[in-house]
């Protein structure tokens, strides 16, 4: 896959060495996380509001009923900004100044578009659910017309995106090395606890299999 | 403490139920997460950067060097929305247009200003990483001049705030409890994995007690 042309805009430029542009980079970061933050901007407020999210190829699907401030002027097609992001792990040094995490995340520019074919709208939502669980679509009751009503989908374009990447231990002057506290890195995980299944789950039906969450 | 006084940027609109205007609420969702989201706007393009932050009172603490596009601009005083957010669990229903996420965010909204006193600045450093690792800034060599004067630091008072909080089962309707599936939350966790050492560490410096981070 070819790279992404980074812009003005989406060019890493603190810590140059960390920015990434590569596709298939970019769209594994994408893949791993599951809330994603978007910013817009009204009479000169930014608002960022967290939501899921999904992606189908070079396009990201934004659940809009979380950006419902947003989708009232979207008609005049707003900029927005998407950004994902996975913390790695705390990265303690002797240095008060060089306390660091590692992470990696993405940020993506550009309009999001409002998606009103039902096809693509039916493959979004699709899209959002598997991105949780694996081909849990394939086994829920699919949206009729009313929740398809009620639903707003924004779809935007992975073209103006890079990803940031810290890893690593952490980066003492030597000078700080004799400094007589530990230094090292805290890996961070994300752990699925046991499933807690509501009070309408008919006799013999088997608990959700933790290994289908795409994590 | 009071009650934070919702305005009609941060009124929660969509299910208005979830919406807490609880200083205590609001300050203990900003203690138990590390990275916010900030989000800017230039020219009309809204930025939302992940980064760290600390609270003190009333104020939460950014730290400026990863938003520094906006500090180019912020002498003009910038518009910021900083929102942080915690996810509790992935809930699944048996509806894919039921599928949520249980979860709690808090939205800040207001015009960041550069921190320039010495003494607020070595406090807000304090913040930052004592908010990882507790008394951390005690043991750790704190920054120097230089150091200081490479860090830039911004302050957003909560004044304008709210908070949304989802929390238990699905909401499937009635008629569909009925349909052979799974249903019910299952929870996430941050974990801790074991500490990995640089190579530096002195010989007989113990390893940091993990019961020390702040979560």
């Amino acid at each position: 896959m070819e790279a992404i042309t980074a812009t003005n805009r989406t060019r890493v430029i603190r810590h140059a060495e960390r920015g990434v542009y590569d596709r298939e980079q970019i769209h594994a970061i994408l893949d791993e996380a599951y809330v994603c933050h978007v910013g817009f901007a009204i009479d000169g407020q930014p608002y960022v509001i967290p939501t899921a999210y999904g992606r189908s190829g070079d396009q990201i699907y934004i659940h809009g009923s979380a950006a419902s401030r947003m989708l009232r002027s979207l008609s005049q097609g707003v900029a927005v900004c998407v950004t994902v992001t996975l913390v790695d792990g705390f990265v303690l040094a002797r240095a008060a100044f060089r306390h660091s995490m590692n992470y990696r995340s993405v940020v993506v520019l550009g309009t999001a578009r409002q998606v009103t074919d039902p096809a693509e709208k039916m493959e979004a939502l699709r899209c959002f659910t598997n991105h949780v669980v694996g081909d849990r679509w394939e086994e829920v009751r699919q949206p009729n017309e009313t929740e398809m009503r009620s639903t707003s989908v924004l779809a935007l374009p992975l073209d103006e995106a890079s990803a940031k990447v810290r890893s690593g231990p952490p980066l003492d002057l030597e000078d700080d090395w004799s400094w007589p506290v530990w230094a090292g890195v805290v890996p961070l995980r994300t752990q699925l606890g046991e499933p807690v299944p509501d009070s309408h789950v008919s006799p013999g039906v088997p608990m959700v299999d933790k290994r289908r969450f795409t994590r």
